[in-house]
């Protein structure tokens, strides 16, 4: 999936892991295209003048700005920041380009690369110092709009988790300590990784409110002839959503891929026997192979003779292949071959005749197996408590917690430095839209103080 | 198409000019995965040990790399290169993943920005100081293999420029003065600016023999277990071909797009009359806007009710819009609509129930005219002489000039100081595959020694 570099922090993402960002973009692209969300790209580089305008916003991003001070042997008169996200690169502009209501709303989407020079220890996808990812900015006329965007986008994220990566996601909207620095309220959703007991964001929506069109000077002119600031959103994923497939998905075997997002879906490797032509493997190989892709199937066929089939199978188990397919001259005798599910190594013979769609519902159920399992095993990942000793029990039990919470700036402060520790501090992840009966009466795990609503607790990537 | 931006050198590309780099992204990410390359994604960075390995690649970079010094507050223990080109990005891995004749092909690509702080002037899509293209770099076993693919790639990049752009190339090949540094040689679609008298580098397809698997010890064991240094090509092109577009196209009421790539293909405007009802109008533009829709067209009506016909139809013969529909009350009692072409402003009348035939077919006319009529003017443009002097007057009236010529460095190196002045010196722009007949004993026009090839010269971006 990727190649370490001598540059630290960032990685090479071979062709095995880009071809899932490819489905991933080709996906997200044409349904923000339907919305009227239109593509364009804006510089890597960013004045310090406007990267600065924002203070919460500089705050947040300053010590993980990358600075360019030299052009071959000549300083810059000017370091020149490299964007960590491009609110201060795309907001100037927009003051220049909305003048009336009729210029709203505005749109825009690029795909690009971002750096953050992070001195966390990095980890492939989850964690890199340059990421790819798409973001979208967008300024709209009115809170509404804005908001109903905001949800549209966030389901969006939803389904590429959900439906392409196989992996449960909880929505939510994040604790002001836990919102985008400048903007005026993050949603989310929450991806949690049991192996570590981690919670991780997998992908925000932000309403940014007046607040940046305030700093920028983005007004319009209503139909009225008023002037007014318009209201801003951002929404971003990144190259990060494939590390948490991997994670959720990979068993002692390998990786497990979603045959929505696998480059290859289906692997065919002959099987062959001393005395057995092995050119009539190969035609047998191809007949199957050319049945799948009139299909609209993704195969390879794995004809290497110089390694063994046992070999080749733990190969492609190893890769992820949702499904393989061996043919031996038993198979090819009986006009039928071995199907072979990754994810539950379940095999079964397949005439000949049926091949093509029993292995498309073969990947069907592959991709509806690895949610449920996947769910099942989140679901049982999150433990409800009412107090404090249940929440740290919980929480060293490496769950997520969903708690009763006043919702107090100051207590989740609190909560962090209470439970900092080798393994890092507790903290929201978000509070789920779907929120459980909440009691009257019901205090604050944290604080004792009356709870305004379940929040989801946990330590985090 | 672009908007100017606070960093100096770099510019915004909005919308309308993003979707035609997002069609010709399509046409050729599609051709090339037909060939067997793969996307991948390499990163930004390149570390000063990488990029000085190879020295006549750094000689040809180093003035224009940009260096990242510093992170937040804090200085970096060493600078790090951000990529002009990825060579010295990829190779280092290269070598770590080829070992033997099976893992060779080794084919990919990324489209990527890449950073150059030119010191020449900026021009928007022309030179800019980071740019957006893709850079394909591949290994092959043997020179035959790594030949054929420089051909077949430059075949792709022709026909971005001729069946897309529709802007006319001349295919050759590049001098040993101008070829790309550090590669074997250097193939080129060179481009003519009439207006400028100028040239303009297309695209190039670089076979860069064995120098950089030298550099950067890419072996492979054949099949005789004989260990062999890999054959390399890389092969880019960038948004630079849209700035071609543009100048070759324009006309003194603004840009004229090509219909395979503009974003809107056919612009319907109601053409409204006192005492008709506006909403008549706007149910038969949707009408003819849904045939033409049907039929695959890209449409867009302009409805706004603040301007009139006259100012809509020069603010999209500005935007360049190939096609123009207009509706009016006659019109619609006549069941027929006037459909106007931006290349020569003919006009007709078509029938409502021929619509979309006749759009698609005017469609495809615009696009072979404008070809046509471009490759008229750039054939004129051309001058074939055999003396200096004829070559120098055919450069001061703005010719491109095919010369018999010695291929020298040194001829070359004089015919540039020889031609220096405030419009920059003369330079060979290829030696075009496709070779006038060299009579026997033909001299060079500017050595005369016996002259080996022709050569076409120019002044150049």
């Amino acid at each position: 999936m990727i190649e370490y570099y001598d540059v630290s922090g960032c990685y090479i993402l071979r062709p095995w892991s880009y071809a899932i960002w490819e489905v991933l973009k080709d996906f997200f692209d044409a349904e923000i295209k339907k919305l009227g969300i239109q593509n364009s790209y804006f510089p890597l580089f960013v004045s310090e003048q406007a990267l600065t305008k924002e203070k919460d916003h500089i705050e947040g991003f300053a010590p993980e700005v990358a600075w360019v001070t030299k052009s071959g042997n000549t300083e810059l008169e000017v370091p020149i920041a490299i964007r960590p996200t491009s609110e201060t690169v795309m907001y100037p502009v927009f003051a220049k380009w909305i003048r009336g209501h009729r210029d709203l709303p505005l749109r825009l989407n690029q795909w690009c690369n971002v750096v953050r020079w992070e001195f966390k220890h990095p980890t492939p996808f989850i964690r890199s110092r340059e990421f790819l990812w798409q973001e979208g900015h967008t300024a709209f006329a009115t809170k509404e709009e804005a908001d109903e965007e905001v949800k549209i986008v966030l389901e969006l994220y939803r389904k590429i988790y959900e439906e392409y990566l196989a992996v449960p996601v909880v929505k939510g909207i994040k604790s002001e300590v836990e919102k985008f620095a400048g903007g005026l309220y993050t949603t989310t959703v929450e991806a949690f990784i049991p192996n570590t007991g981690r919670g991780i964001q997998g992908a925000t929506s932000h309403c940014l409110g007046q607040n940046f069109s305030k700093m920028f000077e983005i007004f319009f002119e209503d139909d009225k002839g008023e002037r007014s600031l318009v209201w801003q959103n951002s929404w971003a994923f990144t190259t990060r959503v494939i590390g948490v497939m991997v994670m959720i998905h990979g068993d002692d075997k390998g990786l497990v891929l979603p045959p929505k997002v696998a480059t290859v879906q289906v692997v065919i490797i002959p099987v062959p026997y001393k005395n057995v032509d092995f050119n009539q493997m190969l035609d047998a190989c191809n007949e199957v192979s050319q049945k799948l892709e009139s299909a609209g199937l993704r195969v390879k066929q794995d004809t290497r003779d110089n390694y063994p089939p046992g070999w080749k199978y733990s190969d492609w188990e190893l890769k992820g292949v949702p499904l393989r397919i061996e043919i031996g001259p038993k198979d090819i005798e009986n006009k039928q071959v071995r199907m072979v599910r990754r994810d539950n190594f379940e095999k079964e013979d397949v005439p000949l005749e049926k091949v093509a769609q029993r292995a498309a519902d073969l990947l069907d159920e592959i991709q509806a197996n690895l949610f449920k399992k996947a769910k099942e095993v989140r679901d049982l990942c999150i433990k409800k408590v009412f107090t404090w000793e249940d929440f740290i029990e919980a929480l060293n039990d490496k769950k997520m917690v969903l708690a009763p919470w006043c919702d107090d700036v100051e207590v989740e402060e609190d909560v962090k430095a209470r439970t900092k520790g080798d393994t890092g501090a507790a903290k929201t992840l978000c509070m789920p839209f779907e929120q459980p009966d909440l009691p009257d009466g019901t205090v604050c795990f944290a604080s004792g103080k009356p709870a305004k609503r379940w929040a989801l607790w946990g330590r985090s990537y």
